[in-house]
């Protein structure tokens, strides 16, 4: 996360990651490890399932759950933010292994469907 | 996505999305559309699922992938860059559902993969 | 399905066909269109995921569902059924093409299940 | 797994379950450790997809994998053939809990997908 220098500016970047951001440290970490050979597309793909299935498991019993967690432990906050980013990690990479500009096409596809599905306003 | 009133960071920041920009255009978008009674945890992460499969779909049948995707016609990688945003998108309301800030998160998450993982100069 | 010659017997097994059966057809299936080549653990594995996801599909809108799916058309059953059926032909699929008898392998994982959690009783 | 009383049919049938036999198991093995009231249909999705991730971790790293897998250890076709029997008993577990029977289901989504792709000869 490269930091601007400006207050104001420095902390909400702090708090507010972006997808390149994300995608940088990734590439950095494969490749400080010579795990790059490893990160072919499909492979990079079924790691992801293999990471929506650990986020599965964590819903899987619970039955219907409420927005918010209400009655979660903190614990099993913390394992889901670790198994939502997981998907998130393998999911940056996979689009950047790709070529594909990952902000730019979500950001696109929001268009996309804001036209599909109209406000009754529009 | 908020501009930023200053020349040079307000191009990068077109470019370069921040996960918490999506989540805000995702909670107006289901705002608009009176959605928000559907975005339930386990219903967005159905929703997920769903997405992962028509992401699975366009790799199913191709063998290895090459990196790059060398030989896949623009309209392919365009369809892949739509499926890769559902899966986000998807991501991301669910992780804004339940209250988990995944920008955050994911940081987190690299930071501890990285003391899981060290490097041979660690 | 191989009809037994036998009254009763026959009956019985045109209703209850086994994991053997419908990897044969599948093989049959395959040959006769010469889709052999494209039958490769990892294809077949996507292709799995990838019907994994339009079953997810059916259920990601309707919040918590009830047992025996009460309150569904006739046609959202037929289509359940053919999205089950789909995860379990590839898997099916999968598994032969791996060389796996997952019929064995299934009747062994349940006594497995059975040692891991006994009941009450044992 | 009913016993037929008759040499042969006997043995085949030993190595050849059918989906009803395994269901049937399936709800035996729930009764008798009171865990049908977790046998919801979004639940027994759920774990499902998580069963469908475990298997795709095991193909995740191995780059494109030959049919009937020439170089692995037999502890690794074990491991393949209990998470494919994990995934397979939570689908027929989930079929049964739908009301829906999966094998007639399949039976007729081969004969449809026949119609849907006709040989040359046809």
């Amino acid at each position: 996360m490269e930091v601007i220098k400006e207050e104001g500016i420095v902390e909400e970047r702090a708090m507010d990651i972006t997808l390149k951001e994300l995608g940088k440290k990734l590439q950095e970490f494969a490749k400080d490890r010579d795990w790059e050979k490893y990160h072919s597309p499909r492979n990079l793909l079924l790691a992801m399932v293999g990471e929506v299935g650990e986020l599965s498991e964590i819903f899987q019993w619970r039955g219907e759950v409420e927005k918010g967690l209400p009655n979660w432990e903190d614990s099993e906050k913390e394992h889901l933010g670790e198994e939502l980013s997981d998907v998130l990690l393998y999911l940056i990479r996979l689009a950047d292994i790709c070529g594909i500009d990952l902000g730019d096409a979500a950001t696109k596809k929001i268009l996309k469907n804001a036209i599909k599905y109209p406000t009754k306003l529009n």
